[in-house]
């Protein structure tokens, strides 16, 4: 079983594997930087549905079959999931993976989903409570959009810290250790809520900066390791404006990531002709580019170790109306190469 | 660590302890039968907020707070926390908690809540992931109200299979085994998405009953246990209407629960002089009656083993202006007294 080193951070002592994983998206971030990265794309921004949430939810479990299938597995074999997304009341999950009937632990962490369905499918695994477990998320522009901010028909100009929210779904696999994977999760932290005031539902990035340095820092000390213990340090979409205050706030605290720092959300587009702003954004941001370009990496050894924070703004339409700030939180989760 | 005996049914080897527990309710809740046995009882609908979003919040805050408090610990005690509840994005469980800086893993499981977040500390603190974990959740009559259905100064006529969203909170600190404590969870079992396409936003019970059958089924044959082993079989909020459905499911399948049945939708209020038509709903509903009534009796030894299964309408307004169904999901809990 996993061990509990701190408060909130944990040690893996039977590393947890992951199986199997896939990534699915729309258009525009097929024709991003990372478009051949990914596992399908479709053209299709409905997925064959007639609504915006059908269309999210069938992109989700067509996502989790993909990853079941690459795994050689039926849907019958995963014993449970971890799962969740932005839409209200998890529409997404509840509507999109009914028809599954795999057991269902459903999550709610924003865009940090990815980071706390893989951090609890690895603890329950870990604690010899697994067998195949799903941990999955999605988001979707349309969907999105007209729920967090304007509906589409509007047109409402976007501000320059404004982000995309990404088209994209991601699913990984986990099993116990011994399962011949080359990728496994060495430990994980279970994030808090930081909330230094951000009221802006426009800049999400310098909202969630602050939740992103806590865990990090949290995860580093609590192993006493270091940023150069690490391939890469990823957030899930702090994006442009966050991306770099993120830096700045660990610098402050004497820990220097910039070399080695990515953020999923300015990775997925390209800024000079996609026209994203700051960068991509969503549950599905953060999963797409895990489970489409870096768990392909980390397989392969060309990243030994990388430490993954999805990122969540818990922003919520209501409070802002409300004047309330944007409380975040991210969790992070060490995935390893395995020879 | 707990062991797996099913695809999602689990039996704790060395089983977890319930540390201590709070409930919090509103006015109406407070008039009901099970009045006398909450912690408090709020006369201010607004918990000293200025809106109901607030007001919840400050609800489950003030919960968590008892909860810790009862135990004789602080909040730096608690090593992280399950919590969610019915307001989009969460609200409540993000703004509400956000001060108590306790790492958090945000669940949604609409009105199953306090069983999913229950299952989950329980099998973390038997997977020796533990020490002292919360599981919280509530909810409040005025934000589900206006989220859910109607603004409240519409004054909708409610249909009599309606239920009355409960303004309650529960919360229960669980522990390692050996705290001395007399209440165990002895298993669980992981529930799954159940739609037999009930189309009704006013007649949840319904919608419900069929997850509940799923889930109390697959615990007792997973088990080989009958309802015999329990001496209460308790769903969340199926109401009247869902709790008569629920028997008549279960009995179809060759069990009885009937004459150890209860519902905490149907216990909370006194239906002839409450105008609360067919019972409470809401995740706080399950929680408080959890906590405030049937926890005691647990300690005390008037109930060995109860099997409770808080059950969940994953009800989205979205959804149903687009003619869908309502999907459910219930977990199940076992708790027992230990001499």
């Amino acid at each position: 079983m996993a061990k509990r080193i701190s408060r909130n951070t944990f040690v893996m002592e039977a590393p947890p594997e992951i199986h199997s994983y896939a990534a699915i998206v729309g258009k525009k971030e097929g024709d991003g930087p990372l478009g051949k990265c990914f596992d399908q794309v479709y053209e299709d921004t409905y997925f064959g549905q007639t609504t915006w949430e059908h269309a999210e939810g069938e992109l989700l479990r067509l996502t989790v079959l993909k990853a079941i299938e690459k795994g050689g597995l039926t849907k019958d074999d995963i014993n449970y999931m971890f799962a969740g997304d932005l839409i209200n009341q998890c529409t997404t999950t509840s509507y999109g993976l009914r028809d599954l009937e795999i057991p269902l632990l459903c999550v709610y962490g924003a865009c940090s989903t990815m980071s706390e369905s893989l951090l609890l499918a690895s603890l329950m695994t870990d604690g010899g409570m697994g067998g195949y477990v799903a941990a999955v998320t999605s988001s979707h522009f349309c969907s999105a959009e007209r729920q967090f901010r304007f509906p589409l028909s509007y047109g409402g100009v976007r501000t320059p810290t404004a982000q995309w929210t990404c088209t994209a779904s991601g699913a990984v696999i986990v099993c116990p250790e011994g399962s011949g994977s080359h990728i496994c999760i060495k430990g994980a932290a279970v994030g808090k809520i930081v909330d230094m005031g951000q009221t802006d539902a426009n800049n999400m990035g310098a909202a969630m900066a602050p939740a992103a340095a806590y865990i990090i820092k949290t995860y580093l000390n609590d192993r006493n390791m270091s940023p150069e213990d690490f391939d890469l340090i990823i957030t899930g979409d702090l994006g442009r404006v966050g991306g770099m205050l993120l830096i700045e706030l660990l610098a402050n605290d004497g820990i220097e990531i910039a070399p080695r720092y990515k953020d999923c959300g300015t990775m997925i587009f390209d800024f000079e002709n996609q026209d994203v702003h700051a960068g991509g954004s969503g549950c599905g941001c953060s999963a797409s580019v895990l489970c489409g370009y870096f768990l392909d990496k980390v397989k392969s050894g060309e990243y030994k170790n990388i430490l993954f924070c999805a990122t969540g703004a818990l922003m919520s339409p209501t409070m802002s109306q409300q004047g309330e700030s944007i409380p975040s939180i991210s969790h992070a989760v060490h995935i390893a190469h395995k020879d």
